[in-house]
């Protein structure tokens, strides 16, 4: 009878935890009220030895035995089978986890600021142990997104992969686009209502957004992206104006996380970038609210696929940190190992200016007849094709505002198109150029 | 060096394919054309031995390589390393997937109806000979239920899984929805482009749906659930009258395959069942249209997760059944094992009448003073507690018709209610009774 089958004859796997903070004491709680299912699921028992926290003395939720406690996170790092590292950030988080595969620990952790820097250090050390290293809640907590581009799309061709994964931003993009709040008191309340720190950089300037982004990227196409590749766009700049601007086309902004394949004439490579963008109403991530988060894969045989769920919070991101425990623990029993880290595509990554995107360009413009096909003209002379153009005259003005919509340019023809148009005598002023994604 | 980083090294698997249909095709072109990813990603080469098929002369795609076609089944299932099982039905897919284990070969398999009325032998099956049984073609085409039930989840506990499994059944709800035709109207559209069968039975009896929900059912609750243990009800009744009432209430009628688990003081167990139900407009599986399937898993932890995508054909089903190669392939080389038929926790299944849901009462009633009063004293004495009531009275008319929609209430209060109606001197008509899910 396989170890699995029988009750008496099941391992026990020794788990140190670091770091119990809003995810660890959820993990913590879950391991041990829940332990006979983690038994039946993993085929071990999972005893918790030592949970690693800088004040020992502190306050903290009574789900955490007091006796399980210590500052020696080293000890813990180092004395286990499975180590869950959930205290975030680079150092200590980085010299602890290679500790902890040094001493033969698999290790499962949620830190994506630390794996989009650290990535293949951190998966060479893990293969050079023969142990397993899991990050499934690192990209949109609860929601599948590294094993569906890890394993899922094996079989597959990912083309592109576009996904809502700050809930912080899109919950403030949200407050703007229901109540009319301005950038400045959206954000106040998500900070009052906790979905913004006190310091909310990482958020709103798009760079938890980028580590996300570069960890999709990496899985997506087989490639080594770090923080670095990732061209990065914030929200502090979007005005109430602009999101008014936006329904008025019929869209909303959002926040994308960007990883695309491009193979044609001009360039081959993948283009990963997070910025803000016009979404079709009509479009499912445009209906993805307050702290969700929304990731859409098309590849060349599944087509699209979408998974949505609760992008953070304890709760959620505790269940994708204990389904990495049970696979890393199962390993343990059965055999077998985590996915390797895959870069043997190696595509080179796009500089900026190889995105291609869709841009909405408002101009205002003298209401005279051939306006318009002066600035259509333009953008086809510049190699921009245009998709829609909508134009709304003022009773009695001189001058129209004229909204137009490309198909995919890159910047380096939009910008040019754009110089051009500036250089009209009929172009009064360019109002405003955003991109614009999905369709 | 290990073998999956050493081109040299590298291993070769024996794959074989029965049966060369839509999927089979494809799953055989990909592994063709794309051999250098697969043996990147599985860590094997990849080599197709034989192709087994009825009519070794038959017609059929170039995909499809004439010299690899036999009719030999049975040797194919017994002398390769992976068998890829695409014929569908009971018999001979049964017996060949147990040959196939019996020869030590993992199976890789779509076949829902199979797995739905023999999942725990074949399960044994392959526990025995220590092979991997891999299914998530089986259920949802492209969009990967089986993983995010059996693996992501295997850390939380699922409470409830509502889907649209079925693309042929919500092609034909979609058709009645937004074009007002009748059921044999929708039907024939359907069967001419190729949605639904000539004999569509499979599909619009609610069998097919039944097949995938007992197997997410199985996965969700670890507690074995055959194709018997499901409630089924399909579609052939639904009216261009019930669309149109359902419209009128701000809902969508969808076909649900809806796995729940019931833990009160009138029942504990599992409720597995396929029904029609009104879903309001704004829940997302209002809004999966056409041969698009959508899942949505509650659990305790994760809360709510929804997954999206193609259902069927050829391109997503065969992106389903590499992803499984891709793993099968990976525990030959790096060892390990698919995760096993998990039944532990051996839950009891409700018959239909423990079923917990919502509904939707319309009657015709006397328009008195009173009436309303009458009605809603009649449930809240049978126990059934009311959410919302809509009372039309047409103008000059001696009736009214009152809409009800209910709290979840088990069916046996909801009979006993709806008889004491009928008992009422103002209530002069049952006019229909509809299921509600999904809020």
């Amino acid at each position: 009878m396989s170890p699995q089958n029988s009750v008496t004859a099941r391992p026990a796997l020794k788990v140190g935890v670091l770091g119990a903070g809003t995810v660890g004491t959820q993990v913590i709680r879950l391991l041990l009220e829940q332990s006979e299912e983690f038994t039946a699921r993993s085929g071990a028992r999972l005893a918790i030895t030592g949970v690693a926290v800088r004040n020992v003395a502190a306050p903290r939720d009574e789900s955490v035995p007091r006796e399980l406690l210590t500052d020696d996170a080293t000890a813990v790092a180092t004395s286990n089978d499975l180590v869950i590292e959930l205290i975030g950030g680079i150092e200590p988080a980085r010299t602890l986890i290679l500790a902890a595969f040094k001493a033969g620990a698999s290790v499962i952790t949620g830190n994506k600021a630390l794996i989009a820097a650290h990535g293949p250090e951190l998966y060479a050390a893990a293969a050079a142990a023969d142990v397993d290293f899991y990050y499934e809640a690192a990209v949109a907590g609860a929601i599948p997104v590294v094993y569906a581009l890890r394993e899922s799309m094996a079989g597959d061709r990912v083309t592109s992969v576009l996904g809502i994964v700050n809930g912080t931003t899109n919950y403030i993009l949200d407050e703007m686009s229901t109540k009319g709040l301005s950038f400045d008191e959206a954000l106040a309340t998500a900070q009052e209502l906790g979905y913004a720190e006190a310091d909310p950089t990482a958020d709103v300037d798009g760079l938890d957004a980028a580590a996300k982004c570069a960890i999709i990227a990496s899985l997506a196409f087989h490639t080594r992206v770090g923080l670095d590749d990732v061209t990065v766009e914030g929200i502090r700049s979007i005005t109430a104006e602009d999101i008014r601007e936006a329904h008025a086309s019929g869209c909303e902004i959002k926040v994308l996380a960007i990883a695309q394949r491009r193979e044609d004439d001009h360039a081959r490579g993948i283009s990963v970038r997070v910025h803000p963008a016009l979404v079709p109403a009509h479009h499912p991530l445009a209906s993805v609210h307050g702290a969700f988060n929304a990731v859409l894969i098309e590849a060349e045989s599944a087509g699209r696929l979408m998974f949505y769920g609760q992008g953070a919070g304890g709760a959620p991101t505790a269940s994708a940190v204990l389904s990495d425990v049970v696979a890393a623990a199962a390993h343990r029993v059965n055999g077998g190992q985590a996915p390797r880290e895959s870069s043997y595509a190696d595509l080179p990554v796009l500089g900026p200016e190889s995105a291609i995107t869709r841009y909405q360009v408002q101009l205002r413009v003298d209401d005279q007849p051939g306006s318009l096909a002066t600035v259509a003209g333009v953008f086809a002379e510049n190699g921009v094709s245009i998709d829609s153009v909508r134009q709304s005259a003022y009773v009695g003005a001189a001058e129209a505002t004229v909204t137009i919509v490309t198909h995919p340019a890159s910047v380096f023809h939009l910008d040019t198109a754009v110089d051009a148009l500036r250089g009209e005598d009929r172009v009064l002023d360019v109002l405003s150029i955003q991109k614009v994604e999905g369709e």
